[in-house]
């Protein structure tokens, strides 16, 4: 008999994810691992059962003190991963959704000084608690709805030190919110105004004084640059990028967001872990991306709320055989915590089924953030890291958009919902 | 000294929607009412005091046994008033999605006898308990998300029987939720199948036994119909609103949802108190809409739930003059309950800036359902039913996709959150 000192019952439906290849692409991303009638058994934070309801009883023994929960038919799921998130940052841009409703894009706000650059100046300027109060609030909001693990971008200081800084906080956080964090540098999020002129010095400075100080102090584990025109040419982009591997670090691109500039193209030549937005992608980049087993990264909140006329390219790629994920990319510029919705932007805006989505925010997500170990499936031996919703099945979680799930668990613990922090 | 029961202070931003003409078109829907630095007092459910804090103490006494809450600085506005709402039915049809995705339309799958005639099926079949505590379970969790106000259609009966079977449950939910709803006859939903080759007999069925009941018995504060081709034509819709009118109900129209066929003409012909829809409603349209006062019904979700190509026409319809309200249009099709995720599409989607979505999901909402006197702004003498949010100001709640209210106050009782039914 296995111990467990926390048993869930009564599991209408479970989808573990734990099934066929890693990362997931076409017809893989169906098998999502389903068992109806379904109980999971937990122990010191790890599962030790995952299967049908019917055989726990002979299987699992409750430790004395141990807790039961039934999940009245309800459906179970891995936590969410949120692949691709902003979550440091101070300040807000409410004020630009009123911009954005005259006809003005990111990159003419931007131009302005005004967007990315605002939260910089915000950013800069706020001290580390404050910094830390307002993510730690964020991340609990998003565990509340079901994330469990996350990617962290630096990005909104743009110098060497304030770029440390901020990634310097990641590990306090994930020490406060218990959740699974992942570092990424993202110093090349844009030419700061210092360096206007002259951004190829911006970019020695982060290759020479920033990127060796952030892998000796193991600040990230990943690197990130934004590859568009006004932001990082391709040249450099790349230049950034064999210097990050060099020093061991897993690349990412911000890629063909904008305009087609060829990003998802140096993702796929320098084999790239992920290739990010890919909203201007193109049928070459999407068979480049497929053949060199890049992931895309999708975030398909992100071109609603910012008023474009593009969706994230879901289908498009999944039919393809890029592996995809899916987050939130919360920023200030689209601020979206919650996983669920992204699932359900994942059908409706990029035409993902409910299967494909789940297993973009949770599997491949996963592998995106080079947690494929240890986060995004359910499986004996993985942090017990799940979310339970009230609904019959895996379809119902996009399909009742706006879902709140009913409990989320990491490592084998409730995490407290998020609303009503006063009461 | 007014005496008051319960106190609300340190609210950073208080919109009363109480100004200005109602409805409000142009310039007027960004005329909010704004307070800030301010308070509210209740007292046996209705505001007496609606001001700048400053004011309070020198006007209000909090009864002995009265309660105070600081609402943090965050944001109170009237309570959401959905005036557009299927929230009666039995069954789900999570699995259209793919359907969906592999490119089938409402009115492909619906000429199958599948979509709304699976749903009729379902509701026909469902106990009366079942239809009660399906649709109380819904009315709940919107109610916590700031819904105090909401309209309730019949239309997956489509029998005269069956659709007074649903209208007679209105009351009993009202009773049991303490939401104010208003209950529309929509028996007009499609033409059921026994009807498929003869669909004047079922418009004369309607006319002749469903409607003088329905008045009869006061089931319905308004009448609607689906006009549009393979539903309701232009000739059968004004038919029946005609009697309905005679009878003394207010008119509806689900108005050039699919193809442009004269919905919305035939609205402001009649002078209808709202037109529904209107994603395919031309500039000629809008102008009729606007010099006839009748208000847009948008359901800015359904568009996007639907995978239709179109947005709701949000920004053309203020343009144009024509007052403008927002709702959920839950239902099976497109399964939201959340007025906060409505405000959010209203912006993102209909390009309504976040001062007319806000004035459209309430002021203007409750005007077209009737309820212009009783909901849908903050002053003395209104029943206390406000919600607050945990942010700074009211551009931040469709900023802030996804964000959940911190309370509900519906004749000035706090709603339990929906969240965690099961703890």
């Amino acid at each position: 008999m296995t111990r467990a000192d926390l048993v869930v019952t009564d599991i209408g439906e479970l989808a573990t994810l734990a099934t066929g290849p890693i990362p997931r692409v076409g017809s893989a991303m169906r098998e999502l691992g389903r068992i109806p009638r379904a109980a999971v058994a937990i122990d010191r934070g790890r599962f030790v059962y995952v299967g049908p309801e019917a055989r726990l009883k002979r299987e699992v023994h409750v430790r004395s003190g141990g807790a039961t929960w039934g999940a009245g038919g309800g459906t179970v799921v891995p936590g969410f991963v949120d692949p691709h998130t902003h979550v440091l940052f101070a300040g807000d841009r409410a004020a630009e959704i009123d911009l954005k409703i005259g006809g003005a894009s990111y990159l003419d706000i931007a131009g302005r000084g005004g967007g990315l650059f605002q939260t910089v100046r915000s950013t800069r300027r706020a001290s580390t608690a404050l910094l830390l109060r307002s993510a730690e609030a964020r991340l609990r909001r998003m565990a509340a709805m079901g994330t469990t693990a996350c990617e962290v971008k630096s990005g909104y200081a743009l110098t060497p030190a304030g770029e440390r800084r901020l990634l310097s906080l990641v590990p306090i956080l994930a020490r406060r919110t218990g959740l699974r964090l992942v570092p990424t540098f993202l110093g090349a999020h844009a030419v700061p105004p210092e360096y206007a002129d002259r951004p190829e010095a911006y970019v020695s400075a982060l290759v020479t004084d920033a990127l060796p100080l952030v892998v000796r102090h193991r600040l990230a584990d990943f690197c990130d640059a934004f590859c568009e025109p006004g932001f990082f040419s391709v040249e450099q982009t790349e230049r950034l990028l064999l210097a990050a591997r060099a020093l061991g670090l897993g690349l990412k691109v911000h890629a063909d967001e904008f305009v087609h500039s060829g990003g998802a193209e140096l993702a796929a030549r320098l084999g790239c872990r992920s290739a990010e937005h890919l909203l201007e992608s193109s049928e070459e980049d999407r068979r480049a991306l497929a053949s060199a087993g890049v992931t895309a990264v999708l975030l398909p909140v992100t071109p609603f709320a910012s008023f474009a006329h593009r969706s994230s390219p879901g289908r498009a790629m999944v039919d393809a055989g890029v592996p995809v994920a899916v987050g939130t990319d919360l920023s200030p510029n689209s601020w979206v915590e919650s996983m669920p919705l992204v699932l359900a932007h994942s059908v409706y805006g990029a035409h993902l089924t409910p299967g494909e989505a789940l297993t973009a925010a949770t599997v491949n997500s996963a592998h995106a953030i080079g947690l494929s170990g240890e986060a995004g499936t359910i499986a004996v031996g993985r942090s017990a890291d799940f979310v339970a919703f009230d609904v019959p099945s895996i379809e119902h979680i996009p399909y009742r958009f706006g879902l709140l799930p009913e409990r989320v668990y990491r490592r084998g613990i409730r995490v407290p919902p998020a609303r009503n922090p006063g009461s």
